[in-house]
């Protein structure tokens, strides 16, 4: 590895958000799933969670999202698997959801380690991911159409987070491990 | 035209902010302008721009934008009958660009009438537009991913000017004119 590479990915490596996530819940349209995980690789995001109940689909998708190299996913067989990890790694869990019950998007504090769970393109998220989250959150709308593309969601809402660990320094501070730091130092030297 | 349907289109209406729009420089891949039309229809954006260098293109398009029947689009053949009828509707001109010279896109004031132009998603905007706008304005990035993908970098800006807007009460007053709201509600009636 170059010495320019080998600093590029420490600099990476030293803004990492490892307390900062995103759940994507059967969202399968690669085009969706390359934006989202290029929008979680540019706010510091070291990896993700996506959520399978159909196998088919999770095969059918395979490699082809880009910044995979740099962003982590952990594929799951369903919620519980998942969201047992978030809350073991302490994480409170935010999904979002077109409800009453939903609070505004930047009323939550994202400086605290989090989980956003996004929903699958045609009908959103489950009840069950409702239920086993913290806060609902919405994004303010006031056209005509019901909801957003669910990456342009996503990135409105890690754009909040970035802005809130930016103003309380965050990125001062790398969250990720030494030895997650070693592995990734290795293996970006193999491209 | 039912009673509710004149309700939440005049509802709608009210919220118009005819002073903001975006200008999109041969943006061509489908999704990604039904995503853009989306996310400015839910800012309140009455109006968007796209410029068309190659008019195969153009043609190509065609219809399938979605959210489009609440959001004008202007076509324009090229930049300078674009930026033209910006300047003429008294419009800042932004231009969002990937250079050292850009600023942070927090920084602007998003309460004035604006225009944001955005670019191809290889080639990024042209030299042109970027000597025809006022600032030139980025998106702090700290992963590998050089740049956003076109739709997700625009609602991340269009939702830092809701959010200005949104505390400068601009949404409490439309910026569309008697006549356009007549036509929009008549229109609207005939679906
Ligand atoms: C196209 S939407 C799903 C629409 C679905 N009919 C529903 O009612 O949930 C896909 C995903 O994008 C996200 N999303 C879209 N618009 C949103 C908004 N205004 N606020 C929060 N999340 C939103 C959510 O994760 C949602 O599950
Ligand atoms: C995929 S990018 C184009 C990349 C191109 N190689 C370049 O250097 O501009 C497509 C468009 O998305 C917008 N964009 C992407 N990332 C951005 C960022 N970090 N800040 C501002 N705009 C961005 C710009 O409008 C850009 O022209």
């Amino acid at each position: 590895m170059s010495p320019e590479r080998f600093a590029r990915i420490s600099q990476l490596l030293d803004k990492r958000q490892a307390d900062l996530t995103l759940c994507l819940e059967s969202v399968h349209k690669n085009h969706n799933l390359a934006a989202l995980v290029r929008t979680a690789d540019a706010v510091g995001i070291h990896e993700v969670h996506a959520i399978w109940y159909e196998q088919a689909l999770r095969i059918k998708r395979g490699a082809a999202v880009g910044s995979e190299k740099w962003v982590k996913v952990h594929h799951h067989n369903g919620l519980d698997p998942a969201i047992n990890q978030l809350r073991a790694e302490g994480k409170q869990i935010l999904v979002t959801n077109l409800s009453q019950h939903a609070v505004d998007f930047r009323t939550i504090d994202y400086t605290k380690p989090t989980a956003i769970i996004m929903g699958q393109e045609r009908r959103g998220v489950t009840p069950e991911a409702i239920a086993a989250a913290d806060h609902e959150i919405i994004i303010p709308m006031v056209g005509m159409a019901e909801s957003l593309n669910v990456s342009v969601a996503a990135a409105v809402i890690l754009y909040e987070a970035q802005r809130q660990r930016e103003a309380a320094g965050c990125y001062q501070q790398s969250t990720v491990s030494a030895a997650e730091r070693e592995r990734v130092l290795f293996e970006g030297g193999h491209p």
